[in-house]
């Protein structure tokens, strides 16, 4: 429903209407303008060609800096979604199932369906502070679970797992066999340090994928990157051949214009949100909705008993305000996502329009 | 093959070796700076933002006027191979087979391969001028063929269908039931007129792909598309939005410039590569070697008696000249190909090696 939403959105304003979009993740803000220019100096000099499936090897060295793996763990993809999809794709090639912690991002789901793999949906609940329960996950994994996915931070929570659960996490999978997958794009801009999967383990049994959509605003320029062992990597990058082929070059020079000036961008990013964060809790608390304060952009997932969330979101639009329905993150009919990606004065409306829905 | 000899020439190259590069469709010639500037003009006005799965409605407009169908017949790839990709994967679920006529593109059956399907080789021969043999085609058709993919013109031997065939080809697979998948991204650089699988069906009964890259030097702007019935189009879709989302909306912006400035542009290109295809075809006469003329860019396929391609593609490398063995296109050992991407003076060069070592 999430997709169908945002379609929905687009057509409205196609219309004329005007829609104030907290549907999606996609920052609001402006790509800063040096990623912008070095996307063009790149193009100028050429770099509009066919290149490597494993992405730009500056870019890769980098990333491996950053992360403290070898080049070779790297692989350069059009998004973290792509990441995702291939990763998943690969893994699940013969059958078997995933785990996936609920509410999750709506597109783990999605592709398990596509490539015909069974996702077994572990639930966490607002009342217990969105823990994963680690006896519910090791009773889960059966002979046949070859992944678990996290999103730390989580979409559409905005917690990050405390590093106890994680430790937890990470033992269990270790001693059953199972790989993890750390969808880690928020983790940049956490509010609170995230711990990541790479940390583990510095051979990369699992595995992270991480964009340069949310930490940059670069959401259209759709790069992001998997860190992997370099079995997987090659395998990845197999994959990548006979599909899109290479992000373009023009991109990846962004990308890396974007990390090296990244801690000064990713600080504001975070100042940004963090406030917005706050206008959104103080609203959202006045309004009586329960909810889990977000540790990271750009989420917060509210709930209202007996809400039916579906309906309250189409009904919303015709408002002028888009956002999420919660059955889009699992089995969650009483939430609902905003996302707080417009400018605060929007917000501002958004919520009091949100709040008078509720009333 | 084709993509180790790729990463094996990009290696060399990082070493400070001089490759010239023939291995692969990549034209030498810059991309137009009309394009290059259109996609800085569209990141600079902030179309730098998630989209539509579908693509630009500006963009679906404009092609499907060109090929005379509905904008809800178009949707916009991150080059033809995810369009290819994405189609094989789609219509593939559940087995079956896919019918290759032979030489075919590398990326085909290793889609097929990676997807778990089978793919079933249709063999064409340069002593028969490349034609496929309806009878034979017609006997490969059994209950679990879904799709026979042709390549018009096709890569590697630059042969355009003839027409006869080409219906001969659509009869057999409408009274069959069978799709056909028509990979057709050289045609509107062809050298003669190719038929388009879209002449055949205004409803979209059969499905196009095409791209950018080509026409339009715009190899790795990564951007094209797939003309398709209306349900599939939306499945395809879909597909785009749990994996790379959409083609960044500056790139669409670049591609829709290219087509307005498109009839000066891609007759510039094919001038200039029916010139490098007649340079290339009288030096390959001379040095002895077998080969149809070719009816478009970029390649010639040429075969010499008992040539072992692998180790004379692998030698050549050696030498400074990237070319692709015969065998990455199916069983043509005897084979190899020429990629004319290259400026003349290069591939004067390279063929006086390629005559040298063959000699």
């Amino acid at each position: 429903m999430l997709y169908e939403i945002n379609e929905k959105a687009l057509k409205l304003e196609s219309e004329g209407k005007k829609i104030i979009r907290l549907n999606l993740g996609d920052p609001d803000m402006a790509t800063p303008p040096e990623i912008v220019d070095a996307a063009y100096a790149s193009m100028k000099a050429g770099k509009t060609k066919y290149a490597s499936s494993y992405g730009e090897l500056s870019l890769r060295q980098k990333i491996a800096e950053m992360h403290g793996v070898k080049v070779e763990n790297v692989v350069i993809t059009p998004g973290s979604k792509w990441g995702i999809f291939a990763t998943m794709f690969l893994m699940m090639k013969g059958g078997g199932n995933i785990i996936i912690p609920t509410p999750y991002w709506t597109a783990y789901e999605l592709t398990a369906k596509s490539i015909g793999a069974k996702a077994k949906l572990l639930r966490t609940e607002l009342e217990n502070d969105w823990k994963v329960d680690l006896d519910k996950l090791e009773n889960m994994i059966d002979k046949d679970t070859r992944m678990i996915i996290l999103n730390n931070p989580n979409n559409p929570t905005s917690k990050v797992i405390d590093p106890e659960t994680l430790d937890g996490i990470v033992e269990i999978a270790d001693r059953k066999g199972v790989t993890i997958l750390s969808d880690e794009v928020y983790g940049t801009i956490a509010f609170k340090k995230t711990k990541s999967i790479i940390e583990y383990d510095g051979n990369c049994r699992h595995i992270l994928s991480n964009g340069f959509s949310k930490t940059f605003t670069m959401t259209g320029f759709r790069i992001g990157y998997i860190i992997a062992n370099k079995t997987f990597v090659d395998q990845i990058t197999k994959l990548n051949q006979i599909t899109f082929n290479n992000v373009p070059v023009f991109i990846q020079d962004a990308g890396l214009k974007a990390l090296e000036i990244g801690d000064k961008l990713s600080g504001q990013v975070k100042k940004e949100y963090e406030e917005r964060a706050k206008l959104a809790s103080k609203t959202l608390a006045q309004a009586g909705l329960l909810f889990s304060k977000p540790e990271a952009p750009f989420y917060v997932f509210p709930k209202k008993k007996g809400l039916d969330s579906e309906k309250f979101t189409l009904d919303l639009l015709d408002k002028g305000v888009a956002v999420a329905p919660g059955t889009a993150f699992g089995d969650y009919r009483e939430h609902f996502r905003i996302s707080l990606t417009a400018p605060r004065d929007q917000i501002k409306v958004a919520l009091d329009k949100i709040s008078e829905a509720l009333g």
